[in-house]
């Protein structure tokens, strides 16, 4: 893991992002008993600040566990053996949620999408009308597809859900867009949210969230899917007294006690500012090179992730590893169908205007040094952007 | 977690260990890229590295989990609903193994056991020579119970298993042992074996293992119990190349590395050595001070950790209460049945003769501090054992 | 610098000392500009902070240098070529010092000393009465002697010249002695205290300090000692903004900060009266061992090292050495005069009495080990005290 | 020191420049017995290893100290009180030396220069060979002028120096070039080379080095300025061994040790390339911005930093101070005569392609917001040139 290149290495992949230098320090401190006075304090503000951040009053457990894992907590406590699950295609990530419903033995349903687009609230609730039965149990969309860097609208899919009056619990996954883009857990009537610490938590992976609502708690109660791990009533009893059921993974708390504090210092609304800005700014990048952006709806950029579409007949693998090699940056692949096609660039996490411009330096460097066509004007032009706000 | 009293902390828990200076500063580094080729070298070293803690050739999957994560994979992954698992009382440890296969819609049958011996493979060879239908899948034991401080003869039990002819497979928990107390999953024909990074590899937490014998991959092509996340198929095909089948906890994954690079550089002989002494030394001073080590067969002390009865009349949580006041020192608790009637001294990981020594003098001055009967010799008869050795 | 033997090396030579994990992680900060505003608000904390470690509201300069380096500024900038130092022969580093005021172009005078007593006011008062002609321009003293354990009275030494109304400068060694014992810059009319990062300060080495009265401050300006780096005039200008004359030592800086922080949150009664705890548990180990402690004056044992006498006809560094190949302890050597014949027990600045105790152990098994003669009760008298106090 | 604005702030002053994540962990190691066998093994690669960087098998000595401190040494361990010093103004830090040795004693005589041209060897030539009786004892120039970005040809200055026949010493200062560009004490006969570690080395400040020619050794032994902190004798005899006659900055010399192991590891050839190659990089910019380069001479141009002119009727300081607030970088004030007229970038250490390009949009976006009239197409110019070397 030690780079011998010399400088910092440009981490742009959609995540894991540039994790502070106060964060890396904090989860170096001395492991402590899990079980003692300090633990308990730590415990006890870790699970009250993530709320903040979940933008919710009510409970969020934390799993020693990628996402993936709280993707599969979400569906484990709430559901049982062969309930529907209404999911939307919105890109890469949505069709790794529904295979892992699947394989846990829930019936799943798609709503088709383009992979250029979020979900969409009116075909949900066309499909919640239809479904007279009630069979569907719960909708689960992805908040900011990272596949894809489109902004599913969840205050309005939750506005189509009670439209047609169907109780089926809402799921959402924010991996990619918590402690990024505005989301709001309690307003938005969510009944699971799933995080992770990898992306705008600014902390190494190994860390990931349920935040929960009291539908979702009900539910769980009758939810007969097996489960241990995951058992959020399991964690519950214990998150009261700022402990954990089994071993919790002590030096990754130690990092988000910091991540939350900087947040909450920096305040959220200017933490999801910067991130816009920085998106917009790239997006200008994109458009000023003649390169399209993947997201079709302007309404739904991402702030944490830009998609980018691949000129016909140029690899964008090929692309990212002439990036890697001379200029010392990961970007992120495209993902399934998108494989070879797009490439995505990360502007999310620990960042700033200047590690934006090094960043939309080397795509642009990169595009001239791979023969890929473009107009060499798009950091000149998220300059103009950065420049004047 | 920065404890402002001065000096270091005692973390004398039977785990979380002291994590060694260089593994922290390791876990610090920034987060890389987990698909790029930096972290290629990293996967195939870790994975190649950490078959060699377990004393195998056969593939170990890495989950960023806590331990308990482990115990639920080797369980979905080999068995399906109902299976009947049959089990070995050791003490607190087997006893949550056994309510988590539970959990997971398993039958399981527990060899009543007194919690102050290991598993008996006489026992467990008697039970499944009665089994003539077969309908015993899976045999689970304790190698090391960190409630009790006995050592499972892991060699013997499958011996045992063998001399009936019994299919089960053979479900190994080293939770505490890994790292510390000689352990052969090749040798001992262990199916699955359950490890943890907190204890002996001397990591923080969040990391965990199975080791996955032929066997017991063969059968987890027919288990049916739902699984994704622990799946190990999903594993198995990334890890060929260093990769995971989503994002692993990197950092802790730099931990790990240096942590067998430490182990193997001292050798797993001299590591093995060095605890068998520190149990040594810690019992003398146990038995010089008047008091009784839980374990009651010689045979099967451990090298990890020694639980020592509380004289009758005092409790245990209080006297951990005064060495954790008076001397910054976190002992063991007794756990389950034996909660306040025993503590624990945990005596593994990253440690010396030195730091045992500030351990037994803080058991010893808190026994006197607490006012709990005993001999003040102790501390005397484990230095003129280490000052011999 | 990677010990590759397994746990925590004791460091327990009498400075450098064992630095806090959260001084360590402070100086790994990435260095900042020392021109810029962050950096003003850091040098203004730590030029006011360090004023309460020395117990002062005169200035105090920092040098990014060892203490020696602040030997020759106390020196050089009050002093003229030719100019008579009186000086106290408590041990080593009194002699050392005089040797580097002769190598500066001083005149020197030693007040004999048997090296295992601290500088006596009276013998000072008697030799600056007889300097009717006041030649003495300054009078240098050890307060903690490091090589012997040996501390002054300082307060008595500055009664001494006021009695006899003599104008020499009091110029005072603390670098041993700040942040573990008590010292009065003000109270006690000190005119330069030397102090260094290393020892009670919980730093690494690479900081030391000058503490200056008006009247030193006056002296300089006519002192013609050749001077630059070290001339407090350039210092006390750019210091009263936050900033230095030329680049500082930003990231031992960053520790001193945090350090400071520490000793104050801890109080400097507290951390004063733990080092006088472990002083005299220590001696009590050696009274039981049958050995000797060097200092003779139980009025001047110090709470930061003990000095203790081998018996005759065994050395004291091949004893050193046991311990450090047996025990992973380093202790501090006989200087000198009394190389071979003394060993020095630190036991000052990050210290508690678990980590005291495994250095008393070590202490005791290694003259076991080394066929030292003595009685094995040391860590028991030092167990019995720090169980009761 | 915690900067709470988001992501890493751009420390783009000539040094001390953006430490590696691995010195930082290095420095962050525990502190070791500065007298024991780990710390000689420690000693002896640096102090062998440094000779490496400084292209020299003579000596190198290692200062706890700031690159000011290794001024004051070079001087006062060859002169004597009265001794005439030749030194060319080739800037602010020409000027400082100057300044230091006139503090300490000696006579200087300085060649004019105009700050914008590095020394002139047939300057030196010409006043050496009018010094027909000798009294000229040395000869310091400044390799790389901090303050202007003028690399003086130290070779010629030897071979002009030689052509007249003059025996005066020649001390070079390489504070801002070692580690960055090409310089070689022994091949160029240089008597006294002072460097530093916060620039090319990569190090926080608080370490400098002297090294040293047979000639200047001999000089030594003959020079009475008074000396003893400095005191190259006193450095030699324990440096032997790998030892130091004080403590040294332990834990800056585990920094050391790493940061050689980069520059070799790279090859210094390599190191020089980048940086030269940065250099050219950052002066297209400037010259596409329609500013000037302080340095006159493209002969003499830096590879370590940029010193830009401003625009007649705008303030350095304020652009810098936009910058700051904004971009959240650092730049280099003016210094001396330049103040307020020039800004510098630094180009030099652990740096690379997409660090410079943040660090040029950085200026090209500051220019605009401080509404410093320039042509928007300096990171245009220098993304031309970075995308086809």
């Amino acid at each position: 893991m030690s780079n011998t290149a010399p400088g910092r290495h440009f981490l742009q992949i959609p995540g894991p992002t540039n994790v502070p230098d106060r964060v890396l320090r904090a989860i170096d401190m001395p492991t402590i008993d899990h079980r003692g006075p300090t633990f308990k304090a730590l415990g006890e503000r870790v699970l009250s600040g993530i709320r903040a951040i979940f933008q919710t009053e009510q409970p969020v457990v934390i799993y020693p566990a990628s996402g993936t894992g709280a993707w599969e907590a979400a569906l484990v406590n709430t559901l049982s053996p062969g309930d529907l699950v209404l999911m939307y295609e919105s890109g890469h990530f949505a069709s790794l949620w529904k295979k892992l419903a699947e394989k846990l033995g829930l019936k799943t349903e798609f709503i088709a999408g383009d992979w250029r687009r979020a979900a969409d609230p009116d075909a949900i609730a066309e499909r919640l009308q239809a479904d007279g039965e009630k069979r569907i149990k719960a909708v689960c969309v992805v908040h900011n597809e990272t596949s894809t860097g489109c902004v599913a609208p969840i205050g309005a899919v939750r506005a189509a859900i009670d439209r047609v009056g169907h109780p089926a619990l809402l799921m959402v996954d924010t991996i990619s867009s918590l402690g990024s883009i505005d989301y709001r857990h309690d307003e938005w009537g969510v009944d699971v949210t799933v995080g992770g610490s990898q992306k705008g938590l600014m902390l190494p992976p190994g860390l990931s969230f349920n935040a929960i609502s009291q539908k979702a708690l009900a539910a769980s109660e009758g939810a007969t899917l097996p489960r241990s791990y995951w058992d959020w009533q399991e964690m519950l009893g214990p998150n009261a007294k700022g402990f954990f059921p089994y071993t919790p993974s002590t030096n990754l708390l130690y990092g988000l006690d910091v991540a939350i504090e900087m947040l909450l210092g920096q305040g959220l609304d200017r933490v999801f500012a910067r991130h816009a800005r920085h998106g917009e700014a790239t997006r200008r990048a994109v458009g000023a090179w003649g390169l399209e952006v993947l997201c079709l709806d302007p309404g739904q950029y991402s702030g944490s992730l830009t998609a980018v579409v691949m000129p016909e007949g140029h690899d964008a693998d090929r692309f990212r590893q002439v990036v890697l090699d001379h200029y010392d940056m990961s970007l992120g692949a495209g993902l399934g169908r998108l494989s070879g096609t797009v490439f995505r660039i990360g502007h999310l996490g620990d960042f700033n205007d200047l590690m934006l411009m090094g960043t939309l330096a080397g795509v642009e460097m990169g595009l001239a040094r791979a023969g890929v066509p473009h107009r060499p004007e798009g950091v000149r032009a998220a300059m103009d952007f950065l420049s004047e706000r």
